[in-house]
């Protein structure tokens, strides 16, 4: 029988080659073009699971694009692991600011990565991470050491709002039973400090559309003279946070968690320089709400972005023209407690209730999600600890994210089991931007890690 | 000797023959692929004024289209009249809007125009406006009885900024030396309220960018710890206007003309219906500047509006970003006394200094004119009012126009004469728009105007 290091030492090309063949197909979920595309993928991934040792794999209809479910019960007695993850990606735009195209995946060496990364949309969120889980799994069949069940369900949806998966796990409950869920869509601290995600936030994600007069109107004639639905919009966006950025919508703290200056001062312990994340973006002051640190901010406190605007004229030179609309997409991250729902509630009448007289205001909700939070006593945190010491040397840090799973709620509230968030990217890996890569080293160490979760969450089951 | 009355009974179809087959000429200046169609209307007009009576008729050539030049100097001694106007057009898009050819000219009966109108792309901007001239030119050569010399400049970039104009005029101060410029590109109240133009407002056009982070980042890792440029955006948008819609830029109204009570009660005048003016465009209030009426507020009082925005994900569904760019185009109308370089240079260094820190801010201003007035006790609006009574039997009533033609200022401060803007034709022709049209009655009532102005030109020059 072959270590995880020596089975790694003798695949690893064929590892990434396999990555990077899944990675050449544009799973696009959130553009109708990539449909097929998306459904190829779903394809490969059942084809990867049975050549990985599953028993059973099958693609699950459901309203959209299909879930492909694979399993290995090896004793109904033992323990099951259900890995989730997903195989559609994020848009590729602005295509143009990408040094390689985003489905050409390329090997290149980076200051972060010196063994190399493999750029391409997908590379780490999530088709990079959600393989690492398929290659463990072959490595424990392939050696006969698989020691407890494990279930796959991996999601077309996710970077949509996971709606078919939200359909799918409450019509499914018995054969998505299971002791733990294991997801690798998370980042960790740096390569040398790995980290486990403890908490993520919640979600609420809307569209809003701004309508002034009846038609594009000439600036000179009716400019002064009639609501502007562009600077309506801005005067709008700009009033939803007060001079200390907080969020001015009432009710939106009311159910937030407000951490003691205990657990604050322990997550200020997380290894964190401001000058290097400056730099790293090129920006010469951070921005956000009084009284909280950048960590704080983008973890435990909820926020409000505009991640879309658009309106009148933006082609080259001028138009001296009054849109008649004008639009957003704005989304909310929110802190456990607060429900996705509820807000999403209270930003539509908020935002309706400010639209001066000349606009009318709609606001569209697209998804959403409940924020989370994994105790670091259960077991399942205490496995993946022992994991990471095992193949890191060290002990990883418990971090909230200020990212949002919302199905890890979902999954709570219909599977009743916890999820443990097993991320082994980094922030620089540009997910959702342009240039997205994933370090082979990472690829690498994540298929390493991930057996000695399955053999310390086995044995503190017993 | 004919009266004019009498001559344009003559010669009413054939006058109307001719302008049809100047408008089934194409001249679309901003389209490249219409540049010799652009070039035969040039020749056209030559013709059209050659015919007309003018002694020497040139084509004057510019870095772009040439300007068609034509005079008939009868007595150095007696005052001269310069007439401009243009024969280009612009692009008939959305073509599928027309209810006939735009380039094929037809004459339909409408609810305004019961004699019938012309309906073709430059109907009344300008072909038809500007032939009023060379047909009224006719008449008074034909006849013998023109008072005064006469000057025509017809250019052939209007409709995408006069640029040859403004390269040409301060080259040939001496050709086009004048008493009084004479335009017809503007509209009046109604057919039976006469109006002349007596105001122009300047522009100044900008687009401004601002930057973030250096690349898209994930909202949920980065939300609410650095500056989102399009929530920044937004901000430094919505604070360009205080509660009362002032304009907040500093320096900004220092030069604006303030209006007598008396003045703002003669404007107040014109016929105006808030209802149906609300009821037009759809809207269930109209918006701007406190203590100001929507007239005041579109012609004597300087705005600043958005005309185009965009930044982050703005396809379809939802993406969880913070843009590393957001941009606007922004406009500013200007009011006499305003100068346009000034008040682009007041928002530049404003916008600058409201930005941020965490982001960066670009100002690049596109292009811009000086606003313009002619006082009702210039002779020349004299002359003009009175040609009105003549033909009309009623006063005009002297109008502002939220509007800008840029090169009216640049006139009188390389010719250092005044410009009387005598428009014939209507809000609802429908210019830049699907279906413009011009009214065979405003067409045939301009031909009979024009003669009157000249006559009460000279007269009151002596």
């Amino acid at each position: 029988m072959q270590t995880i290091q020596e089975y790694i030492a003798t695949h690893k090309n064929r590892f990434i080659e396999e990555l990077i063949d899944l990675l050449k197909i544009p799973s696009v979920s959130a553009d109708t073009a990539y449909s097929q595309d998306v459904l190829n993928t779903a394809d490969a991934i059942m084809e990867s699971l049975k050549k990985a040792g599953c028993d059973k794999v099958e693609l699950c209809e459901t309203p959209g694009y299909p879930i492909v479910y694979g399993e290995k019960i090896i004793d109904k007695s033992l323990p099951t692991v259900l890995v989730y993850g997903h195989y559609d990606v994020q848009p590729a735009d602005p295509i143009d600011l990408w040094d390689s195209p985003p489905f050409s995946p390329v090997i290149k060496k980076t200051a972060i990565h010196p063994e190399g990364a493999i750029f391409a949309r997908g590379a780490c969120d999530d088709k990079g991470q959600m393989y690492m889980h398929v290659k463990a799994l072959e490595y424990m069949t392939s050696q006969g050491n698989l020691p407890c069940n494990v279930k796959f369900m991996i999601e077309g949806e996710e970077e949509v709002g996971s709606e078919s998966l939200a359909w799918f796990v409450p019509r499914n409950t018995e054969k998505l039973a299971n002791d733990v869920i294991l997801i690798s869509d998370t980042g960790m601290i740096a390569n040398d400090i790995p980290s486990i995600t403890t908490g993520l936030r919640g979600l609420s994600y809307v569209e809003v559309e701004v309508t002034g007069p009846n038609r594009d109107l000439h600036s000179g004639l009716y400019g002064g003279a009639v609501a502007n639905p562009i600077n309506i919009l801005s005067k709008m966006i700009a009033s939803l946070h007060d001079e200390n950025n907080h969020i001015t919508i009432p009710g939106f703290y009311d159910k937030v968690e407000e951490l003691s200056r205990e657990e604050r001062d322990e997550m200020a312990k997380a290894p964190f320089s401001l000058e290097e994340y400056k730099k790293a973006l090129d920006i010469d002051a951070v921005y956000g709400e009084k009284d909280y640190t950048t960590n704080e901010r983008n973890s435990i406190r909820p926020t409000l972005d505009v991640n879309g605007i658009w309106g009148g004229y933006t082609g080259e030179g001028a138009k001296t023209v009054i849109a008649s609309k004008a639009y957003a997409k704005i989304s909310m991250r929110l802190v456990p407690n607060q429900n996705w729902e509820e807000i999403t509630e209270l930003f539509k009448s908020h935002f309706e209730s400010i639209a001066p007289a000349g606009v009318k205001v709609k606001v569209t909700p697209h998804h959403g999600g409940q924020g989370y939070v994994t105790p670091i006593d259960n077991i399942g945190y205490q496995a993946a600890s022992k994991a990471y010491q095992e193949t890191f040397g060290v002990t990883p840090i418990p971090q909230r994210s200020g990212g949002s799973i919302p199905i890890v709620a979902l999954f709570e509230q219909e599977l009743k089991s916890k999820t443990i968030l097993m991320g082994f990217g980094l922030n620089s890996d540009a997910i959702h931007s342009p240039n997205e890569h994933f370090g082979v080293w990472n690829y690498l160490k994540g298929i390493e890690t991930i057996p000695y979760f399955y053999k310390y969450f086995t044995e503190l089951s017993k």
